[in-house]
């Protein structure tokens, strides 16, 4: 524990919410991390020689939380050594995308004071501290001698991937994957010496949703991995269900869809199929691929109940914002700008076929938060098949998780909840971001306890369940 | 009071705003229950030696708030003893819907972890507490004794209905009731020597929303009712004004009207009546119901300016959105959910048509609390007419009364809002949810004065008047 | 410092957190105000004998907050002395506006109450203590009273407008001006010897939106102040020009944009002529005004990248709800509601062609609150053109300022907002408008360093920055 983290970090001033919080986060503090959901790289761990690069490497370049903050005041995503789009015109991908890393922590350093107040700048400086032992604000001043100090530590047995897991206690950690994913980093992990308990996410947004980057080649791919011809309707549905079959032979209890919209409806098998059809020859007509997602997430809630995977979807991002950005770097660069989402008559054909169905469990993700208390929480709160996500993406945030508690929890009750998960791709922020929720918890049951809404039995319960319980319940882990 | 309800409950745990919350309760703890919306059952009442039954009876059966819960978590309906619907088919109906109430009381008691932190949890604590004497928290091993204490007492005159309501120290009662009601029961208290004050309200929604299960009965009684033929536009008008007058000499001041979204539009008589023709010919056009709801919505509100009956609409509720537990269960089951409501554009027609007329009283609720900044204060704080109601279902609960309070009256003022009704079937819940109220609203009017926003003599008129003040002046009683 | 005037007042009642908070006022309680957006009367202070009138002429008559309270309540706004329409029939117009002042005050005072716990109370109270020595709550008592001090010192030369605007040390006061405006106040001030460092602000609404009131007579006076003839879209693109030439000649350094909705969209240059031809024929076709003001946003964009005029957009308000209201006394009543904006889409267009444009600054304010956090947080997190103007209208409040800091800071960081703007026309209440943002800001700090989010060296920073430093950077001053 350096200077910098107080043990009381995020918890209210008031002394009394204060005491009690700091013991109910005890109860939480050395639990196991549980990792249902995430989007962690998994040749960091397939390759007991991998390593995680550069301080750049680490904490910069592939975390689009810290660039885009650095982009929206005048910062270039070149100069921050962000790579160039595979898709992008041959001119850009050959300016490289090395940079010296030493100048792009520089910039770094030289503007850390914009993660003030930021989530990002909470999980930066519970990393460096927990993680590098340093417990300085990066600035332009120390920023030679702590690209110094990280590199050296990252250069060191004890800084590997395996072994930060091993010190970061995670007890399980999920994936995400596409379909066409052959899972081989897994099958590496399974037949080594280490294998840990790290299982694949179904995600096979690149084949349903037909307006996805590059949908046909993935078809094609899906057809290979299959071994059989995707060339219709049925055998796509066919090659879906092989697909979720592998997936839960190496492991996997879940799968995740993303969607503009949580739009569903049933089309018949000839309506399904004339649209794959058209698709396959590329001759779309106008709502083809919004009808056909809809009819999809259907299929996926049959398949659940079928195979007993348990389906998560994330609506309400509209990708790739900025164009140029897009062109120029590709997907997942901080472009991606949340839309209202309807979820109460959307969900409607789904939850009338499904909802009352115990074999589904269907875990919903929002980036509205008006939702929370005006549609999920009520639909939760109802529906046995429905359960709430944690607050996802910009609003895994201490506001956010307030929030989140404080919209939800009165209707649903934390039981149609489904704890936490991070959902990140950089990995060394992981037991960062489960500190924040574990005492947000805290500190949200202890404000229950001082106003005598439950008692401190309850909360003792419920924060193990919110750090753990509840995840493992809901992902059938 | 019991070790389980502490004093300073629901209170900040500041001990500068927690004394001065405790201090304006003080205030309002004392004042009479003033009850003007809400859907107690009569027949508790008129009929001198009804009871409330089994412990399962009072606090399961027919309270959709718990039975939804239970049900969210996989608890079947029907193993808590919930009826089947009158429309559903024979052999469900024939299953019955006794189970054994002890078996109920159990499932509830070893479920009860599931209201933690939910306003159900606080308002059945307090039931079993004040109420009850039972300040232990429901469990599989207490759940037979507690039983037996329950059901002893409900057994004895001290807690027959009649009983309860005075100690309750409930001022006055309105109900809800169909505008076909004959207010039998009204007439039989108003006739007994147990003469309180209890009022009905005219809910129309039966017969003005064209798509009203069983609409075409509804009319056929509301000719019966008025002894006169509902023919056309014009009969039904006249017959809908008659009820009015009865419900007026029956005590009434105020009407209710649900409908799923705010939309008023004035109809000419010849559109109107071609709607309501083609209706009695069950020759629905698309559109037909909402802008006959939306003309009607006008209707009422010229009929309010005409008699003087308060207007009190709540929109935003998709109702049944479960058809299968519709179907078995009928209405009212926990499957109703809020959707997005827009206001400023939906009421426009009517505001400019009766809105700065002050012989209108309009009071509004809402399922959508983005509204309430946005949309319903800025309204409120304009129109003479507009009133704004308290926290409408979900939102009766300490989070959704501190929203309120905290999106609403910066704008609207306290002045512009209604003080609280508790809108409840469940009659021993009553004295919690104004408990609460008052609460919340103690500790609100205390935080402004301990930042210095108001002084506490203006907090102490505040109190009473959010108890009780603006309540009677709003619904004129 | 009167009774009144807590000095901690606004700030959490937690000990801890108070004074942290009073610690970090104390930073910005001195700083001069720097005002880049509002409305005040420039005639004030272009003629240096001009002085505030009356008590009801300084805190009554034009203040719509004030009067939209009253007359919610029933108060006519004929009592209160509003002037009617300059548009309104001869009949109305004769009535006159005078009324007694000292008897419009006295309906203030008698109705002060109405004010408890709005800004509009918060305002007025500091006003009365502030500039005027008068710590009593207005009652119907005091009335007489008060209207005598405060008239005698309105009568006095130290209570006139420019002998104000020394003792509320501002340093910085920006007008909005139509694009037609002369600017003669503005001129009259330069060539003065109290030449202030006073600035116009660039507001085409009049002629840019089609549909905006007597938009054809504005055209005319389009031509007539630049001695051009605007007879097609050519040469209405060249008088925009043009003034905004003559704006930044006078010290402009922004313009300011009013849409009912922020949607943007390029036309091409025969479609902008073809709709601007049939406006000037008064031929509308349906979605025209709609349609040309989605373009001229668009060009205005294009404009500003190319002049280096700031651009603020205040895009949702439905204005003139109450059409008798307007009929009756026009514009800016209280009846201006704000309805559902969508910024994500709609703002598209004009972010795909100048977002990345660091040449361009477009500040957005919003009424709809729910798009803090959704959409303006993560567009303002990511372009580097954009930044987010301060809480707006009716959120321009204690709790609305709270809200903003906690639903848009975690994303965007305050280096992507702009500081506070008290966009209001009532100047004597400017002081006590930056002293809430100050205080709030103070507040919101404190709570973070409490928490141990932030260090006190950072908050100490920053502080400065939300007081005066963002703005003066965003708006280049």
């Amino acid at each position: 524990m350096t200077n910098r983290l107080n043990p009381d970090r995020f918890f209210s001033p008031e002394p009394g919410q204060r005491t009690l919080a700091h013991e109910l986060y005890q109860c939480a503090e050395e639990l196991p991390l549980v990792c249902p959901h995430g989007h962690v790289d998994l040749r960091l761990f397939a390759d007991p020689d991998a390593t995680f690069g550069s301080p750049a490497d680490l904490f910069i370049i592939p975390d689009h939380y810290v660039t885009r903050m650095l982009y929206s005041q005048g910062i270039s995503l070149e100069s921050l050594g962000v790579p160039p789009s595979p898709l992008a015109p041959l001119s850009e991908r050959e300016r490289g995308s090395e940079g010296d890393h030493r100048k792009i922590w520089l910039i770094f350093c030289e503007n850390f004071h914009l993660f003030r107040g930021t989530p990002s700048g909470i999980w930066l400086t519970d990393e460096l501290a927990t993680v590098f032992g340093v417990d300085e604000k990066p600035n332009a001043s120390n920023a030679d001698r702590l690209f110094d100090t990280i590199s050296e530590k990252l250069a060191s047995p004890e800084f590997s991937p395996r072994s930060l897991y091993e010190r970061f206690n995670i007890e399980i950690l999920c994936t995400t994957d596409a379909a066409t994913d052959r899972l081989e980093h897994h099958q590496a992990i399974h037949q080594s010496v280490w294998n840990r308990n790290i299982r694949p996410t179904f995600r096979p947004d690149g084949v349903v949703n037909l307006d996805a980057p590059n949908w046909r080649a993935n078809i094609d791919k899906l057809s290979e991995v299959n071994d059989i011809d995707v060339v219709d309707y049925n055998s796509f549905v066919r090659a879906l269900e092989l697909r979720r079959e592998y997936f839960k032979s190496m492991g996997a209890t879940a799968t995740d869809h993303a969607a503009l919209t949580p739009a569903t409806a049933q089309l018949t098998p000839a309506e399904a199929d004339a649209i794959f059809q058209r698709a396959l020859k590329g001759q779309f007509e106008p709502g083809d691929a919004a009808r056909f997602t809809a009819h999809m997430l259907m299929e996926m809630a049959r398949m659940s109940v079928e195979d007993g995977l348990v389906m998560q979807l994330h609506p309400g991002s509209l990708r790739n914002h900025n164009h140029l950005i897009f062109q120029k770097f590709g997907l997942d660069k901080g472009a991606d700008i949340p839309i209202q989402t309807e979820y109460t008559r959307n969900l409607l054909p789904l939850l009338n076929k499904y909802g009352n169905n115990q074999r589904l469990t269907l875990i919903l993700f929002t980036l509205d938060e008006t939702t929370y208390s005006r549609e999920l929480a009520p639909l939760a709160g109802h529906y046995p098949a429905l359960k709430l996500g944690p607050p996802w993406w910009f609003f895994d945030s201490l506001n956010g998780i307030a929030r989140y508690f404080d919209q939800v929890m009165e209707t649903a009750g934390i039981y149609n909840t489904t704890g936490f998960n991070d959902d990140t791709r950089a990995f060394c922020s992981i037991p960062a971001r489960h500190d924040v929720w574990r005492r947000a918890s805290a500190n949200w049951l202890a404000g229950l306890v001082v106003r005598h809404i439950i008692d401190v039995d309850d909360a003792r319960e419920m924060i193990r369940e919110l750090a753990v319980g509840l995840a493992k319940r809901a992902y059938k882990l």
